[in-house]
């Protein structure tokens, strides 16, 4: 019998190096989770995502809802099995994929109610069968349902849609089943309104749960709204759980969120990027599609350990590019995720090291050397 | 330095077991040839083709000319170096796509000119570029350019093709720079004229080649006329030469060629098929698209040690093509390469044995058995 639970090896001013204790394993912290939308890491194996060094990956319910379905999932023995992860796997609760929706969709104060972007199947959606599809899925983190705040939004709009979310979160709470190892994540709104977010902190906080979120940011609002958000919500979050930026982001995000005490992360940016030919490097973002890369035999990055770094040269990736061959999205991606991972871990031994600032600032004098670095 | 040669291990009726020796390393014969156009088996790495078994792949010369270009190929180290490919490689001579372009090429005594499909760019092939390309590419085993005859064709436009074929063939053989381990195969033409076919193989013995190609087979004619120009032709081609039927085929095409005494084989079925969701069994083909693989956690092929066999259930490979990831081609092309390597090691060893036709008939007892077959 494993308790979930997050424990703390170590910090460096508000970040801290941790260990992720779960059904399914443990999990070093700071962590990025790849985005494995419909039960894949798209355009990976699961054996090449744990060679990239990812310890936990994440599920998009209302992807898995759609299918192959939650109930289908379960009868298969879980999503798992189901995709070769026997290690930890968070799902969101589907709540952001459907609040993209737009007209598709109707929120109301029980749940929303909106149509497949498949096939036009309406379906309906509360935070008690959000909480039931997670648990039929499998896994190893619930996320619970709660409204992404648009932005921008008034204060009026963002303080409604806020306690929205924390009737619908204490909702959640009440319908997970605790087992074992599995945990339920509130997820912290107010928008870029720093009295809602601490507001918000409180109310998760007096309902309870194992690891707590911030959800509604990088939406539109830009880094420096984000960072400011950060250290103001922060603080407010009980310091022997988990927290978890959702949807973050760039290299230098997940520096700013680790240094502001920000432990897991996910994001569909190097998965995407590494399909569309952009390479993320210690010397800044490469387009393998851009012609200088023809002839060279280089590495994309002599830093990463990844095949498409110890096995090609760049000209190779150009040329699958250029060819539409899908081993170039597999080996980026496979790239693009080692690099995050990477980047993850060194942050991680900085911090244990207690030389986190030093380490972001290398990195980031990497990205600025570049001769070819576009910067992040 | 390593003479290139094929040495027979063992017989069983015309089929023989050897081994190719290369200058890129061994390869146990009879074996299959996974196809990599341009220069990327597609959807797999070359670990990835590693691990089903292949000990040799081909590389489409048409393709790897006006992609990324042959001379560029060589500059950047060779097409070993480029592809991580470092055991053999085998080059077609780029004559059978430029057949294919129809109205794009033309024709004449010295060679063919054609246009780019890709930008309508105009190219000149004679034997002595073709040659001169894949010397350039560092194939290790070359074949001369020949003309692919259209089937059907009347008795004097095949000989006549033939004839245009064997004049080229000397002229690739002229062309052609010896190196320790490297080899120029000819290749038999002579449609389904037994005649024909014969005087085809004494033209090539004349000449003298490290190899023997059967080409213009698998284009239309059937299997029966096929395997009866096998019959024809096997026994005119030298005992001590290793033996090339191009361009072939199903696994029942395969059991019928080394049956009659081919060593070598290369098609793009299985990577093709995988792609679009087809996968080669023990018990005949699969279409994983089909609905009743929805709900079905069994193996593809429980004879089968690839990923997809191993680490998941139909149901998982219906999802990834229902959803059309890329994982989905990624893991049937791993399978149906497994499955093609698989079959032609069971032949070798059976040969080794002296039991291929019992091994033959048991394979297609299986493929006709699997109540879900469709008959190759």
């Amino acid at each position: 019998m494993t308790a979930f639970a997050w424990t703390r090896t170590a910090g460096d001013g508000p970040a801290r190096a941790g260990l992720l204790h779960t059904a399914h394993g443990d999990v070093p912290t700071p962590t990025f989770m790849p985005v494995g939308t419909a039960a894949t890491v798209k355009a990976m194996t699961a054996d090449a995502v744990r060679a990239t060094g990812a310890g936990i990956v994440l599920g998009n319910t209302y992807h898995l809802m759609l299918r192959p379905g939650a109930e289908r999932v379960a009868a298969l023995g879980g999503l798992h099995r189901f995709m070769d992860w026997p290690g930890p796997i968070l799902t969101d609760s589907g709540g952001f994929q459907i609040m993209s929706l737009g007209k598709l969709r109707k929120l109301d104060a029980e749940g929303v109610t909106f149509r497949s972007h498949l096939d036009g199947t309406e379906y309906r959606l509360t935070p008690e069968r959000s909480i039931e599809i997670q648990y039929n899925l499998d896994s190893t983190i619930t996320m619970v349902l709660d409204e992404c705040t648009a932005f921008p939004a008034t204060y009026e709009v963002a303080e409604s849609s806020m306690a929205l979310s924390m009737r619908w979160a204490a909702r959640s709470r009440a319908a997970f089943q605790p087992r074992d190892g599995y945990a339920l994540f509130g997820i912290v709104q107010g928008s870029i309104f720093p009295d809602l977010r601490i507001k918000s902190c409180a109310a998760l906080a007096a309902i309870g749960f194992d690891g707590y979120a911030i959800g509604g940011l990088a939406v539109g609002e830009g880094q420096v709204e984000m960072f400011a958000m950060l250290d103001v919500t922060v603080p407010h979050l009980p310091g022997d759980r988990p927290r978890y930026l959702m949807g973050v982001g760039t290299p230098d995000d997940l520096l700013g969120g680790v240094m502001r005490g920000v432990d897991m992360f996910d994001c569909v940016m190097p998965t995407r990027a590494g399909r569309t030919g952009r390479a993320f490097t210690s010397r800044g973002i490469l387009n393998m599609r851009n012609a200088r890369h023809a002839v060279d035999n280089g590495p994309i990055d002599p830093a990463c350990v990844c095949p498409a770094c110890t096995k090609h040269g760049r000209a190779y990736l150009h040329h699958l590019f250029r060819c539409d061959e899908m081993l170039g999205p597999i080996l980026l991606t496979w790239h693009n995720l080692s690099y995050y991972q990477a980047l993850m871990r060194g942050m991680r031994v900085a911090i244990l090291e207690g030389r986190l600032h030093a380490y972001a600032d290398a990195v980031r004098a990497g990205w600025k050397d570049g001769k070819e670095a576009l910067l992040f």
